[in-house]
């Protein structure tokens, strides 16, 4: 898929194809292509960040910007972000989106979107 | 944060940290790191998950698995990935997650977890 | 699907039976009920609750306390609540479970586990 | 919160008063009322919704569709399920927000916005 104009997508901003390669290759050894339909690893994605929302949803402001910081939360925090990043990764791949192409072109919409700043969003 | 031991860590299967500086930049010349505290992020996260499913929801495994095919559905897709990366990577970013650090280790433990087969999850 | 004792379901917490009487036609009339599989499902009442999401992200939590009392978010929010429930009842249905003695079941579950009171969770 | 008119509020599709009071009364008892903020309560029931997706998101639609059949699927599902409405008329409770007039609200407008049928939402 092409969400950006070539000459644009030299620029490199986030470079996945490693992982890709990586989670297509644990997949196949343990069969699991026939689970990673789309729509599977959409819903795979959501437990996720279910997961991710389930660490912070009792936490004070200052208590979630803290959480790197004890070792224990540390770590179940870097489970978490990554079991979101490897089906996220895993999805586009399915997909045959490219997300460094999908990015550029969401970033550029973004700086057209929100040019100097009121509002929030990216 | 460490998740990882520094050897393994060597290893590059994600490179966010393009993505990171321009996240960074754009949100300061907006003024809206104050919006960004981890809560907010998740939140953002989620509600780009969200718009994922909707894009997905009613279509059939097969639809679903040419979504990339119609162009108009594919910038849609694409889009809504963007998305869900670029409030993940902003997230690890303003936590101190070492993504790619967090990658290696969850991957070295569903090595273990998932040693040859049954069942399904990475 | 029984998830409480006869006896403890007599007791009526929630009535839904007449929402899902209105679901079930409304679904009906538009030739819906083939979308409505449960995965469907889980997918678009987890779109709805990504919309729930957007409403707050970015509010303090102080502004989320009065979200109820400017009338154009009061609608906005209450549309979305509304639409939650619409597809968790949808959901329920579909499955053949009954929410009321599900949440019997789940609140009997909840006082043995949080008999006074640290940490928080239903 | 009024977002039906009052005529047609009369109508009962959905009753969760008793509900409200026990989670309500439960909340209480824990010393929760501190925790249970808008923000947190959209991220609990965030969390509970991707459980669910969790539940389903390996399965086949026929899977899916006989969730109700094996006792054991059954309760994890009945329990999700409940854990969904419980937050969500905790968060409504909290917010101010009568769902049966919200769900009143916005069936109308499904009503008006799908007249007989092609697409797919409530």
């Amino acid at each position: 898929m092409h969400v950006a104009d070539p000459s644009v997508s030299l620029e490199v901003l986030v470079e996945t194809s490693k992982l890709e390669e990586a989670l297509a290759r644990f997949s196949k050894e343990r069969d699991w292509d026939r689970f990673h339909s789309p729509k599977n690893l959409v819903m795979a994605l959501t437990g996720e960040v279910g997961e991710l929302n389930e660490i912070f949803q009792w936490m004070t402001d200052q208590e979630a910007r803290e959480a790197g910081w004890s070792p224990v939360t540390a770590e179940h925090v870097g489970e978490e972000l990554a079991d979101v990043l490897l089906y996220l990764v895993r999805l586009s791949s399915v997909l045959g989106v490219d997300l460094n192409a999908a990015v550029l072109d969401k970033l550029a919409k973004n700086a057209i979107k929100y040019p100097a700043g009121k509002g929030c969003a990216f």
